[in-house]
């Protein structure tokens, strides 16, 4: 698949209407719930408009390097706007505002910064080992999670997640304690994820806390992604991890490796998380936590 | 000294202005260069208004929960106004636009999440172990750092900041590798430190990568602190570490506890970080960086 012809750019694609606004599609592949669009898809396609904007603007930056989004509320599927405010055209950086609107209603807020990424280059230093997987084939793909069994459109049709079976204990009720996800991505149609595309793959995974205790789904309040390096072609793997919970609220933390074990996206989001009465932390914990 | 009459609540003071507008002074004492204010300072300065805002709109919404802030220019110091704007007052949580404006041009631009921290609660989990230091008394403040080695005011007169002597090589033209910086932070009038301030404790280190190599400054793109409880009286301990640095770009995540070793903030910031040419990384290091 041409990654011009890919479900992630059809998906994603915004037309320019005139004064920093463009048009998008909200896709029914690309929901989590019934029509509910997943956050990282929103994320890309206001990265979309902010290089389309960065773009009108003059600025060869051809890449989102940083995004912080708010999840304001949870729009349809169909017809959206996002409107998009230069702050700043740089030298190295540009930055910019962009705002979903979804039946008149703000959506998602979000700051992106854009830039360059050079390709094929190695970091100059780094302190994060990639995570070590069973190989692809011997990691399993989710059941369906949709409440009433239903079959649905939802971003597994477009995104092939395989989780190390290790982690998937529970699947049947029994979580393993360790608050981490790991597993691979890939695109369903095999296209190359681009810089744009790490931006849905840092979200493309079910909370982090499903392997710490059993609780309700965890709305994401807050998240923010840094784009470090254009993928190699191949699958990506993935470390997602809850590190504290707290009074209600959780934080988590992914990790995106290329197929050349260099780290290309990170993430870090804070999430409400209520637990149900009864249900207790895995194991007794020191005020500080156990060793990381 | 009393919370409400801290050099802090003081630096940090807003008055309404009306229409989500609210004036502010920016202080010399919050200052990391000539006449330029520290971006965490910059940042509780927008907090403190985003509270002002959510008060006035009926939310009981006391504390910063999140924000994500983009320095789009270096303000000077004296008058500047905080414009707001609500995005959702919701009943855990509210979500808010600032900008801070100084001279008629747009300097910061944040998003923040604000709700009610609990006190005295311990986390429910946690994976955070806080950073082993050396007592305080046996840590070091940093020399003044002015290039031209003249007194000037700055956050070193507001901020206590002592350094565990071991990360301090840089200073004798040794950075030890480590990319990590640790030390305890107060009040240098003792003031206790309240939720909002600790967005101005995460961003009061000079960057990791002091640790790592001799670098020239390393300015902030882009900046998430996440505030996790309400701080028990007594000094602080933070560490920030320096994570890949991969063309010209950084990451740098700081973790803050308070006296009762509880995680209390958190913050990941993206930089721009010119390496100049000859200078090499502390160590040959494979693909994916060094165990962390």
């Amino acid at each position: 698949v041409d990654q011009h012809d890919s479900a992630f750019d059809r998906g994603t694609a915004v037309e320019a209407r005139g004064d920093g606004r463009y048009a998008a599609t909200l896709g029914e592949s690309w929901t989590i719930g019934p029509g509910r669009p997943n956050g990282g898809y929103l994320l890309a396609v206001l990265g979309r408009a902010a290089l389309a904007r960065a773009a009108a603007e003059g600025a060869d930056h051809p890449h989102v390097l940083a995004a912080n989004v708010q999840y304001v509320s949870s729009p349809s599927t169909g017809p959206a706007v996002v409107d998009t405010e230069v702050l700043r055209i740089g030298r190295t950086a540009s930055q910019l505002r962009a705002r979903l609107v979804v039946d008149g209603r703000p959506a998602v807020e979000a700051l992106l910064t854009t830039g360059r990424l050079a390709e094929g280059t190695d970091p100059w230093w780094g302190a994060v080992p990639p995570v070590a997987l069973p190989a692809e084939e011997a990691c399993r793909r989710l059941p369906s999670m949709s409440p009433d069994g239903e079959e649905r459109p939802s971003i597994r049709d477009v995104a092939a997640v395989r989780f190390d079976p290790a982690c998937l204990g529970f699947l049947d009720g029994r979580p393993d304690g360790s608050a981490e996800l790991r597993g691979w991505f890939r695109f369903a149609d095999d296209a190359p994820v681009s810089p744009l595309a790490l931006l849905f793959v840092v979200d493309a995974f079910p909370p982090a806390t499903f392997a710490l205790a059993r609780t309700g789904w965890v709305p994401t309040l807050d998240l923010t992604a840094y784009v470090r390096a254009v993928p190699v072609p191949g699958p990506l793997r993935m470390r997602f991890r809850a590190r504290v919970v707290h009074d209600g609220f959780v934080d988590e933390v992914a990790e995106v490796w290329d197929a050349a074990d260099r780290l290309v996206a990170q993430s870090t989001q804070l999430a409400a998380m209520r637990i149900p009465p009864g249900v207790d932390p895995p194991d007794p914990v020191p005020p500080g936590g156990p060793e990381a």
